[in-house]
């Protein structure tokens, strides 16, 4: 680890960063850049950082398929909104749905707490039918295994997903993206985060805040069947669209220079934000994307959008044409660079 | 659940079996059985109870896929022959071979302890490259998340696996048990569960008995290369040999008859198991896995597998004509019902 790495002075890197595991290398930021970097990558060929995408492209007597999985410990279990049985389905659906793919099959494997309580897991249970049959797709293998009082926090869900590549022109991904690429995003930011650290800390803001948790594949297979040559798509998750847009800058090279103004957030989500003391542009989304395609693409790509996410769809910047940070220009005119946070701002967030 | 259902009189379903999961419910036995048919098949369509397999067979433009996922809680992380990471790539590789199926992906989803220490979590991931390596499959998508310290064992994995059926007559699976078929075991039995266990408690027996964990594609490949068709795999993991004989039964419906001379067990293993108090036949393993095929094509497939697991693969048995338990002939003649255990002897063992 290059001690250089680090993010920012306001966040160093912890003096023992490097012989044990902080809660910090899970929330998405440098530790957890670095942690990837340093020792997944350097230890697991074949993943390589540079083309790390929210799954990978396999290609089968000719066909190609995307692949993904993502673990989920969202804390609490349920939350405004959803729950971990929605998460673990629209998280996997969604990774696929940025490679350009429709989801064909999912597995779901349960590490359960000894003592949860049967009722739990069946609401858990539930809302992943619900959500899978929203998704248009099928949970088709599993595993089941049970860990001791304690050793869990009641459920943890990892699910798996393979998706069909339909559209065989396409080649969405992070090195696609090109300078003068204008930057789409899909709705409003920051209901999942403040939505799960409500039910966490029993908060309440006058009106209940839900999640945005939501299938994504809709929206991707309207734009790809529009025609909309698409370079880049990734949904906002850990870190939200901060980090989203940080990571895509690094991974392309180029600058990002995107526009506060057109950043939807809900007054209720700025009103919390502002009291809990969080920025809604770090905070995790379960349902929102960006798109980073051709100027000529944009204003019937979001057309498109529209259809699915009323009138929260914005053209919120561009790709510049050389290299640098992410630059935001707030309401007020003023340029700020976004900074890969150390950690996150809330752990165990999805 | 019905109460009738219940494994044997002598391991009684727990009064609160319906309202808290316990640890036996991670097991394989009778409680897991159970949990599975009336809570996760009950609510995730799709899942077939009937045609329960180590992976789902998905179609797509023609070409069939295999797909399957484990989670890895193994207890402790390090073993005499073995790891979770080895585990980890292992196990699911072999739930691929198991539908006939060569690995072409696997994901790995990690979730970590606060606080593990990054030495550890390197060994461990140095362990998935080379079982990936001797495997013949990448890894190529894969998560990261930390939870706090206390609310994980170290580390739990998940992997996910792709693999490909090239062998387009195949379809192998439990419908597909005839009557009159022969049982082929491919090797001893007992290893890993005795292993995992010593790692444990802290247990010496004379020698160092070590995980069989190994990778079975390759002898599941020369089997369908010499053209024997083959009716069923499956390998032998929680519950061991037992529990996958009586699941083979209840899910093709016909008896087994079974020879318990000709299953090979270690010296060592027996007599660990004598002082334990264990059956060698409910032990999990890692690498050993029964093949059910037709009469003719018996002696030919263990002229194959013992190419690669030399002197211990063994014609072991075969399926009745009716209905009915797995009946175990002792050495000493005598036939007992081996039943499924309400939990398993040892839980957290892989």
């Amino acid at each position: 680890m290059n001690g250089g790495a680090n993010g920012g002075l306001s966040c160093p890197v912890p003096p023992n960063e490097r012989e044990r595991i902080l809660l910090g290398h899970g929330g998405g930021g440098r530790l957890m850049h670095n942690l990837l970097r340093d020792t997944v990558f350097a230890k697991i060929p074949n993943c390589d950082p540079k083309t790390m995408h929210d799954g990978a492209i396999l290609r089968s007597e000719g066909q190609r398929l995307a692949f993904t999985t993502d673990s989920y410990v969202v804390k609490p279990l349920f939350f405004a909104g959803g729950s971990i049985g929605s998460l673990a389905v629209y998280g996997t659906v969604n990774d696929l749905a940025m490679c350009g793919a429709r989801p064909l099959a999912l597995s779901c494997a349960l590490i359960i707490e000894e003592g949860l309580e049967l009722s739990i897991l069946e609401r858990v249970l539930s809302d992943m039918a619900l959500a899978a049959d929203k998704a248009g797709v099928a949970i088709r293998t599993g595993d089941t295994k049970v860990v001791e009082r304690g050793k869990a926090d009641g459920l943890y869900i990892n699910t798996a997903g393979i998706g069909a590549l339909d559209f065989s022109e396409s080649n969405i991904g992070p090195g696609q993206i090109q300078a003068g690429d204008v930057v789409l995003l899909s709705g409003d930011v920051g209901r999942h985060g403040v939505a799960v650290l409500a039910a966490r800390e029993g908060l309440e803001f006058g009106s209940t805040i839900e999640s945005d948790n939501a299938p994504l594949w809709e929206p991707v297979r309207a734009l790809l069947e529009a025609g909309i040559e698409i370079h880049c798509l990734r949904d906002l998750t850990r870190g939200g669209l901060a980090q989203t847009a940080i990571e895509l800058c690094e991974q392309s090279g180029l600058f990002f220079q995107l526009d506060e103004s057109e950043i939807f957030v809900l007054p209720e989500v700025t009103a919390a934000c502002e009291i809990l003391g969080l920025d809604p542009l770090y905070l995790a989304n379960e349902g929102r994307f960006v798109v980073v395609l051709p100027e000529k693409f944009a204003a019937r790509a979001l057309e498109v959008l529209t259809q699915y996410d009323a009138a929260y769809a914005r053209r919120i910047g561009f790709v510049g044409r050389q290299p640098g940070p992410v630059r935001l220009r707030s309401r007020i005119g003023t340029e700020r660079i976004l900074d890969m946070q150390s950690g996150e701002q809330l752990p165990r967030i999805c």
